[in-house]
């Protein structure tokens, strides 16, 4: 499953394979994308990254974090355009998309809703067995993908609607 | 040039020519995406209906209404998930995106910035020579590719960036 960490500068990506309680790590990285272009031309390199990976990992489901609900609108709008272009991309290579908020990432990976940044990439690098723990947005991108494999449509995830 | 009024539940599109001060209207329309689709699933009929609007109708700019800043962040979350599967659109079809503030609109088509929706679809009818005045949501992307042909780069439209 991908999970992936939305923003319209840095889009975090993971990818890990759940078989029952065990997690294989498969990849994670993150797209940079230029500041310099027009929000449309940003908003296709987010998307065209998105598909790429979709096209060499096949994963099965994508997972992202619930927006923030402490943000802006302003923020909350460049935040829902990167959403908007990726969960295009994941309707195209039909996949579902499910989405878990920031404190029950937290929770199904560190087990606590108020975990720091550096306590999550801990945690990731120990569950997927990495030398060195991820950078935030990958670290956070995984997390999402763990979290949806422990707490995923089984156990009451939703299809974002 | 090709106006957009976005949105999850209706995306108004209009298309009109501008050759210096003249007008002349090509077709507008509105896109009902269905609400009983998981979110993914409609931003992709949004995007995939506005791809078939350019297909057909080969535009050469996009403009859309600036986000309104009095929505609270969940509304912009959404009308920004909107806006990114459009604007990802434009891109991979190399149109650029301008975009105007509602007040901006409404005084490029009707004289003033506090306009009804009546007033917009009734300027819109008498500039495009329309038998009836349009939908709302037609006649605001109508006014949008309107306002772009009087404002537009040549006259200090920006675009979104």
């Amino acid at each position: 499953m991908l999970g992936i960490d939305p923003g319209t500068r840095l889009v975090g990506y993971g990818v890990v394979d759940h078989a029952g309680p065990t997690i294989t790590y498969v990849e994670c990285g993150v797209l940079k994308i230029s500041t310099e272009q027009a929000m449309a031309r940003r908003l296709r390199q987010i998307a065209d990254g998105i598909a790429e990976v979709i096209r060499e990992l096949s994963p099965g489901v994508m997972a992202l974090e619930a927006a923030f609900h402490g943000v802006n609108a302003s923020s909350a709008l460049k935040l829902g355009q990167a959403r908007g272009a990726i969960m295009v991309v994941a309707a195209v290579h039909d996949l579902a998309v499910f989405e878990y908020p920031p404190a029950m990432v937290k929770k199904a990976v560190v087990g606590h809703g108020r975990a720091t940044k550096e306590e999550i990439a801990a945690r990731v690098q120990l569950l997927c067995h990495l030398r060195r723990p991820p950078t935030a947005d990958a670290a956070d991108a995984l997390a999402i993908a763990i979290c949806h494999g422990h707490t995923g449509p089984a156990r009451g995830g939703q299809e974002r609607r």
